[in-house]
């Protein structure tokens, strides 16, 4: 496995492995990594020749009273985690090699200033812009995201479809642990008492879930019962509860196609996000 | 030669062609060819293996009260004035095939809001969010642009640095008519009165290099000199004199480094642009 730090030095490697026709996964994370992290590298390793993985705290994709400064970060152990993994480059620059001197955004409109992006308004701009980099650098032929931060990949996909890049989106399905708590690095925030909280989030998706599938097609209705189960739990204080289209996020009244609910819910200071897809023949 | 006019056909044969190992050059042009044009494939002919001729009258580069409507086009002559020239693939999209529905701009900084961005806001976010996707479905190893447009060069390499892009931008001399005017596409609005009156820029920018390499590095004086020519033509409105730190665009006092002196003009209702560099050794 070998660790790049370098923009140059990683771009150098992995253009002659390019040219010898091997394909290239990208799995970008911010580090601190965990199953869902590890099944898109699964993915990869599956689909590709090569696999990279970086590992980026960015920092433009937070706002300034978000938790840049505490984000959870072990690069030893991810080292480990990525070697036993298989992974062929891990690529860990640092702020500087990113960013110094940028004056360059790229910024997807109408996506971006709903949802999370109402609750972090610069949020998305700075996950384009540093994606947008990472494919330039790596340029993957597929790049694996998670389904948990499903905005993100709506965002993301939007972009590389205008700015007409070769990458292929794959979104992943959210991985759980076993009492249902979507896998994210910041529950690591959590104290015990708000881990078992943090468990309202999955068990509201789950009860849309059920009634969507006994036929209930009212947004109105789903989203009363998130709120509910939400509003049950007295740590926990609703960002929002969404229940849109799936290609332009949209709200919707009926469901007549394919929809995502989205939910965002502070857990004491944590902010944590979660959503089900709904669509014909759910599973 | 091949006309392409599609997006996903043109990205499949230039694919194929980078991975045997072609090197590939782009011309990116809004089209009505002329010398300058010319020079520019010819640049390209010299040190790629594929030259590639992109003509699309951008609409998001202009302004509401601009020339989108009246900009010259004839597509007949631009196709046989690049055969002629061994131009291998000429990419003209519609503006459907480059648009349609959307969402996605790249926005440069503090380049882009200074001389001809303080005039036309709008006009930078459209050139590099079309050159960025020209340069993502061309994947140039090289790219050329015609100094005339100083500033869009200036942006175009810091955005490609930016977001690591692979293109190298190659900056080509201005190519002038026999009496000195800068070759453009908007020339053919002049009147042959107003064709005389334009003469006045490149007038006063000799008037300039002439003092430079007589010693002169005050940049008052220098830009006086400028004003005192272009004021002396009355079909001549000055949009902006500068002389500027070639780097950054930020206006410098007395030239201790390499320097450019911008002027922008309107001759009648035409928009005529030209600069020149000062550096030491000026031939």
């Amino acid at each position: 496995m070998i660790i790049s730090r370098s923009i140059k030095d990683l771009k150098m490697r992995l253009r002659k492995l390019e040219l010898e026709g091997n394909k290239i996964g990208l799995v970008p994370t911010m580090g601190y990594l965990h199953e869902g992290h590890m099944s898109l590298i699964d993915y990869s390793k599956k689909e590709n020749d090569i696999t990279v993985l970086s590992i980026f705290v960015n920092p433009t994709q937070f706002g300034e009273n978000e938790d840049l400064d505490n984000y959870p970060r072990d690069e030893e152990r991810d080292l480990e985690q990525a070697n036993s993994k298989g992974v062929d480059f891990v690529f860990i620059p640092n702020v500087e090699e990113m960013y110094k001197n940028k004056k360059t955004t790229v910024h997807v409109s109408d996506l971006t200033n709903v949802l999370c992006g109402k609750s972090r308004p610069t949020h998305f701009d700075g996950v384009t812009t540093i994606v947008l980099k990472l494919f330039n650098i790596v340029r993957p032929h597929k790049a694996y995201f998670g389904q948990k931060d499903a905005q993100q990949v709506i965002v993301i996909e939007k972009m590389v479809n205008d700015l007409d890049m070769d990458t292929k989106i794959i979104v992943c399905p959210i991985v759980r642990e076993e009492d249902g708590l979507a896998m994210s690095s910041r529950n690591v925030y959590l104290s015990s008492l708000q881990r078992k909280d943090a468990l309202s989030l999955n068990r509201a998706l789950s009860l849309v879930k059920e009634k969507f599938k006994a036929g209930e097609k009212n947004s109105i209705t789903l989203k009363s019962l998130v709120r509910k189960e939400i509003e049950s739990i007295e740590s926990a204080t609703i960002d929002y509860i969404s229940l849109v289209d799936f290609e332009n996020l949209e709200e919707i009244k009926i469901i007549d196609k394919k929809a995502i609910v989205l939910l965002a819910v502070f857990v004491g200071k944590t902010r944590l996000i979660d959503n089900i897809i709904l669509e014909e023949n759910l599973c």
